[in-house]
């Protein structure tokens, strides 16, 4: 496939117009300033198109889609306790079959190509995600509020299977991570097994880290002052790829500590302000060279994976909150949209247009009345673009969406089976 | 017109299932939940769709679209006094029409019927919103930086003749505003005369109000510790309906003022997050029974006008301000951005899905994977839907917009004038 006459945001996320680029297989093998000589197939008129780097969601629940708008205006003690968790003993297989695969309907309509999952039900959320020709980092959070070794713990087998049966399945596209709920669901003896267990076997940890200021407080009264990203520093969580999902309330040594270890913060900035959580430091993380991707989190808590909105929120939240207008610039929102999440995930051949790397690609239809007029592309992208001016997502070569249409998803099936699913199991409750 | 069998949001913000709402010439006739006898014309097939007012936006500088992404990262003054202003100096009256007119093609694709302008060439922007069929209450903000007589002052003067010449034109479509730029940009005197003026023809007021907290700050100072809504007040601004803008930083009795006054303010929370100007307090506001509006600001500080992403922002960014994931309930937030902005404009027939009521309505398809489940469809139409799954607009019964095609606006034309406006201002500067 060659993209022909097209404006870009290159691997610099820099702008360039009349750009031609070319997909060989699952590979990025050209970008050029001419029309190359050599046949690529079928050729994509870019007149009034933008291409660039599919997005990378650095932090999801995607079955959770079935939640959506289901639980609002709630305390998050009270929606968790008496909404989201009655609900969830209730999903099986099929329901989050169907929840993934209308996640992975929603994400390729807005241009997310890959997301850093953690949840259960993990061999039915991989099925969906190979269907829809998605990428994922999927993780089982484990949990433990006993004495039991990790060995032991069902939260962990499930992982160890996932990670045995599934890791690198379609060409890479899936990635088994492992995951650590969080610190207030665990304790020091699983932390520090699973660290030993993620290290021995290099794969990539993540984790929910500072999402709120009572967990932030309470673990540091629980361990001897240590804040969150100290405690699972000190019992060696981050000694592999790591991904710290929300890290609101992080403080003093934490920034440190996060980039010693080249830790990939996530932000979730909507779920964050939704839950009134907070606003996570991104212009502190960034200060400080930290790496930084962007999370929807859960549709339950969001309520989308509308992933240009989240970017603009991104920039925006952290220029109120922080006080800087001119922190957060469209560059570093596109950044932590693109390859920021690709670090985190482990894809060092993702998120930047460049020869030789994977061809996770969006296009955008920039011809239209709120991207115009078109002063700065880059500034409009970030700012002015709508979730839905993606018009074709493609991932590993593989066009995913295109035009409303749905290449590898049946999406009317999808929509009913989930809604269904939905339904049913809110009859049980 | 007939929308047949449809699923609307009716005037108390509940949602109904399989509707059916009449239209003859700019009224809502019907709204029942069977199919009528008589012969509406064109019936409309409601299958997957939502049916609701259009919304109203409350504070806009429509014409400033031409600056969009122009200027990114920069400090307020820096951004004001470097790039706006100089920019400003060189509008004419076919940059400001042509710059209104995107601002309307881009309103009407995401659902806005009318807005809530200050700014100048208000014939210019007067006759785009004509053409475009939209609503608009027009205001020229009036400044004086001298010792002047307001009837002396040239923006009064453009104020007046826009008065006299087009308050009630588009039968009713535009009303004209009065309009003070703020405290900060006039002095008593002028901010007397006018409110007197203002009175006497019976007009809106349109005014900024304690937008950053340098302003507030320094009107207290020079005005013996009154702030801008008290000072304002005391020399009889609010004796009129009127919309405050911004009041992000109002504090103390000024709750009780607007509470008293019935002054509607108009929350503009993407730009107040993106200027860093700070986040308005719409609970206490919504507490206190005081009228709550949404804005988008300008184009140059926003940068869309993608209403669906005001309302969702101006939700969730309240919540994280004040602490309170309950805050601002999703049935709030329609209200605001609907009835809310018509109550400020002096639009007593609009706003409401109603009988009598003028027909300004939009309509969403909801058969997308981002509306799904429906477990609510009012959290899902403030949490997830995306702006441009608007596919109908329609002012004073007359549709403007559907799937794509605008029905009174040359859109290519549009884009291309107005992008060639902004380049024909670059070269001067």
């Amino acid at each position: 496939m060659l993209f022909k006459n097209i404006t870009i945001i290159d691997e610099n996320i820099v702008q360039k117009n009349n750009m031609y680029v070319g997909i060989e297989g699952a590979e990025i093998t050209l970008i050029d300033n001419k029309m190359p000589e050599k046949d690529f197939g079928t050729v994509y008129d870019g007149k009034g198109k933008l291409l660039m780097s599919g997005f990378y969601n650095a932090h999801a629940h995607s079955a959770m889609t079935l939640m959506r708008g289901y639980a609002e205006n709630l305390a998050l003690q009270e929606w968790l306790e008496k909404k989201i968790f009655p609900f969830e003993t209730k999903l099986d297989s099929n329901a989050v079959y169907w929840g993934t695969m209308l996640a992975m309907a929603e994400s390729i309509r807005f241009g997310i190509v890959s997301s850093t999952d953690m949840y259960y039900f993990c061999d039915d959320m991989i099925q969906a995600v190979l269907e829809a020709g998605c990428k994922n980092n999927m993780g089982r959070g484990v949990t433990n509020f006993t004495d039991a070794d990790l060995k032991d713990l069902d939260s962990f087998k499930e992982m160890k299977y996932t990670f045995e049966n599934y890791n690198q399945a379609g060409s890479g596209k899936i990635k088994v991570d492992m995951s650590l709920h969080a610190e207030y669901t665990s304790n020091p003896k699983t932390v520090m097994q699973l660290a030993e267990y993620t290290k021995e076997i290099g794969a990539n940890m993540h984790v929910h880290v500072s999402e709120t200021k009572f967990e932030h407080e309470a673990c540091k009264e629980r361990n001897k002052g240590l804040t969150p990203v100290a405690y699972l520093n000190s019992l060696g969580l981050f000694e592999t790829n790591a991904t710290a999902a929300h890290c609101v309330w992080i403080e003093g040594e934490d920034f440190q500590i996060l980039k010693e270890k080249g830790i990939t913060v996530a932000s979730n900035p909507i779920s964050n302000l939704k839950l009134a959580s907070g606003v996570c430091n991104v212009p502190k993380l960034l200060k400080n060279n930290i790496n930084v991707a962007i999370g929807t989190d859960s549709v339950a808590s969001n309520n989308s994976l509308n992933f240009i909105e989240e970017i603009k929120v991104f920039a925006i939240s952290s220029k109120e909150k922080y006080g800087d207008p001119t922190a957060v610039t469209p560059v570093e929102a596109i950044r932590a949209a693109t390859v920021g999440g690709a670090i985190g995930q482990g894809r060092t051949d993702c998120g930047k247009l460049k020869v030789g790397n994977k061809a996770d690609l969006i296009v955008l239809d920039i011809n239209q009345p709120q991207m115009k007029p078109a002063h700065n592309l880059i500034n409009n992208l970030v700012y002015s673009a709508s979730g839905s001016d993606v018009v074709l997502t493609m991932a590993d070569g593989k066009v995913l969406y295109e035009n409303g249409e749905y290449k590898t998803i049946d999406i009317e099936k999808t929509m009913y089976e989930a809604e269904k699913a939905a339904e049913g199991i809110l009859k049980q409750l």
